[in-house]
C-alpha cells in the first residue's frame, strides 16, 4: 500500500530522471495514477516499466519538439515526435477544446504519439468545459479481423463524453474487443485466469490462461460488427491522421525496435449548438432510462463513466494496492 | 416479380397521390428502391404502406417547409416539419457535404424528421464526394438499456464511411441491436422464424417467434458496451439535435398519434486533412488486411459495405421479388 500523492512523486521523479521535463513528468505521473483509482490497473503502475524502458531504449523521445499544425479555425493536427502519449494527447484535448470554444466544433488529429492511457481521461476534460466530445485511438494489434485468423486491429475504443447537468461525467470508454489488453496483462503478470469466451490461444483454441492469449488472438465484439468498428478505428486514428495502421502499431512491451507512431483522433463540440437548454434535456434522458424497471440481478441502472466516477471518489482517499512486481519496479526505476 | 425501374415510378406516383411533390416523391422511391437491390428488405418496399398511411393520418407532411439554419460555416440546424425522413437526410447529408467543401468539416443536425431507411444510403452520397462521413439517428424503442426489462433505446445505427480508393466504399452501416428490427418485422409479416439469442418476449423468456419478439424487448450487442453505445446515439440524434429522445420516437406502424421527431446527426469531413495520400493508404490498408491467413469457413475477407455493393450490382439488374402483402399495398395504394 502507498499513498497515491506520495505515488506520484515518486513516479514524476523516475519521469524526470529518464530525461521528461517537470510538466511532463507531472502530466505523466497524474494519468498513471489516475488509471489506478478508477481501476483500470492495465494502464496504472503495471505500465511505468515499459514507458521508462521504451524512454531508454530512445523509442521515447524525452524532449520531444512537438508542433501544433492549424489546419483551419476549427482542425488542427499535432506532430508529437514521438513523445509519452500522455503528453501528446493533453495538449491534444486542450488544442480540440480551444477550437470548439472558438468556432463550436475542434478536431484534432495527433501523429507520432504513443499509449496514452485511458481515452476517457481526456474526455474528463472537456466535458468539465461542458463539451461533447468523440475520441479514437489506435493500438497494437490484438483482435482479428472478422474472417481473419490473425490479429491486426487494436483493442481500439470508442470514446464518448458528454456533461450531464450533474457532477458525474458519461464517458463512455469502450474498447472492441471482449475484454481489455490491460485486464490481461494484468492479470498474466499475476498468473490470474481470465475469463471464457474472451480470446483464442495462437493455434485458435479458446483459452483462459492470460499468457497463451497474449500470444493469442483476442475476440471482437458481436464478430462482423465489432470488427468494422475496430476498422472504423483504425482509419479514424491511423490512415486518416498520418500514423501507422493496419497491424503496424508496435507493441509498447515487446517491441523496441522503433517507436510505435500511434495515431488520435479528437472530435468535440459544444453542447448549445441546436438547442439551447441541453443540460436539462441530458438531465431528463437520464432521469427517465434510470426509472424503467429492472432485471432481477441489477439494483440499480448506470451510465457510462458512473461507475468509474464512484471507483474514484473511494479510491482516492485510500492507499493504493502495489502489487510485489511493482514495488520492485519502482525500486529499481527510483535508482 | 417486377420490374426496378417500373416500380419506382409506380412508387413516385403513390407519393404524388398522397400529397408530396415530384422531388420529394422520387427521392423517397429512389431509396426504397435502393433498399431493395441491397437485399435490406426491412427499409424497402415492406414499408411503403406505412409512409403512406403516416401521410393520410397527418403525422408525415407531404408539403412540408424545411429551414436550414446556418449555426456557423462548419454547422448547420434542419427543420424538417415532420417530412418524410428520406427528404430531411437527402437534404442534411447534401448540406453536411457542402458545409465540408467549404471548410473541411461539415456538422448537420435534423429535427422533426422521421425514419429516413439506411444511414449507408447517405454516405455513400458523402463518400462519392470524397469525403469521410459518420451518421447517427435514433429509432423507436427497442433495445432494453443493460440492466433494464423494456425497451427505450432504438436499433440506433452507428454509420461510418470512407472513400477506399476504389469504386467499392467502405460503408459500415450496423445497428446495436443483434438483428436489424426491420427484419425481425419482414420474419413477423411473412410468419418466420428468426434466429436464437437475439430477442425476449414480453415476459422476458428468449423467443425464435418473431411476432413475440416485436412485443418484447431486442437484444444489444456486447451487453453494457452495445448499451452505451446505443445511449451514445440516443444522445447525439435526440438530446443535441433537440428531437425526442429517452423512448419518445413513436413507432411508425404502430403509433400515429403525432410525427416521430426523430433526429440525425451528419458529420462530414475531407479526407486529406492531415495526409496528402489518403487514397493510396486506405488501399495498402485493406489489402494488408484482406492478406490475412484467414479462418476455416471464410473464403474471403471483406470490408463493411463490399458485400452490399456486390448485392446492388446483381440484383439491380434483375427484377424485384414481390411478396403478395406488398403486392397487395401497390394496388390498394395505386388506387
Amino acid at each position: 500500500m502507498a499513498n497515491g500523492k506520495k505515488l506520484k512523486k515518486i513516479i514524476t521523479e523516475i519521469f524526470k530522471n529518464h530525461g521528461l521535463n517537470r510538466t511532463h513528468a507531472k502530466i505523466s505521473s497524474d494519468a498513471i495514477i489516475n488509471a489506478e483509482y478508477v481501476g483500470a490497473y492495465g494502464h496504472g503502475l503495471s505500465r511505468l516499466k515499459m514507458y521508462c524502458e521504451r524512454i531508454s531504449k530512445k523509442v521515447i523521445n524525452p524532449k520531444p519538439k512537438i508542433k501544433i499544425k492549424k489546419i483551419s479555425q476549427s482542425i488542427s493536427l499535432i506532430d508529437a515526435d514521438n513523445s509519452i502519449g500522455f503528453v501528446a494527447a493533453d495538449i491534444a484535448i486542450k488544442k480540440s477544446i480551444q477550437n470548439a470554444k472558438k468556432t463550436g466544433i475542434g478536431m484534432v488529429a495527433v501523429k507520432n504519439s504513443g499509449h496514452y492511457g485511458l481515452s476517457g481521461y481526456y474526455a474528463e476534460q472537456a466535458v468539465k468545459k461542458n463539451l461533447i466530445t468523440m475520441i479514437y485511438t489506435s493500438a497494437p494489434p490484438a483482435v482479428a479481423p472478422y474472417g481473419a485468423s490473425k490479429s491486426l486491429f487494436g483493442t481500439n475504443p470508442i470514446c464518448f463524453g458528454t456533461p450531464t447537468g450533474s457532477k458525474i461525467p458519461f464517458i463512455l470508454d469502450t474498447s472492441i474487443s471482449m475484454i481489455n489488453r490491460g485486464k490481461i496483462r494484468v492479470a498474466a503478470r499475476n498468473n490470474k485466469k481470465i475469463p471464457e469466451g474472451v480470446a483464442l490461444d495462437k493455434f485458435g483454441k479458446p483459452t483462459i490462461d492470460a499468457k497463451k492469449a497474449l500470444e493469442g488472438v483476442q475476440l471482437p465484439i458481436a464478430g462482423f460488427r465489432g470488427s468494422g468498428l475496430a476498422w472504423m478505428v483504425d482509419i479514424l486514428s491511423g490512415v486518416l491522421t498520418g500514423s501507422n495502421h493496419a497491424g503496424r502499431v508496435k507493441d509498447p512491451f515487446d517491441d523496441f525496435s522503433g517507436p510505435q507512431n500511434i495515431g488520435h483522433l479528437f472530435i468535440t463540440f459544444k453542447t448549445n449548438l441546436f438547442v439551447k437548454n441541453y443540460n436539462n434535456r441530458i438531465k431528463n434522458n437520464i432521469k427517465t432510462i434510470k426509472k424503467l424497471p429492472k432485471v432481477k440481478s441489477i439494483k440499480k441502472i448506470m451510465y457510462p463513466g458512473e461507475n468509474k466516477f464512484y471507483r474514484f471518489k473511494t479510491n482516492s482517499k485510500k492507499d493504493i494496492k502495489i502489487t510485489e512486481t511493482v514495488k520492485k519496479d519502482l525500486k529499481n526505476l527510483s535508482n
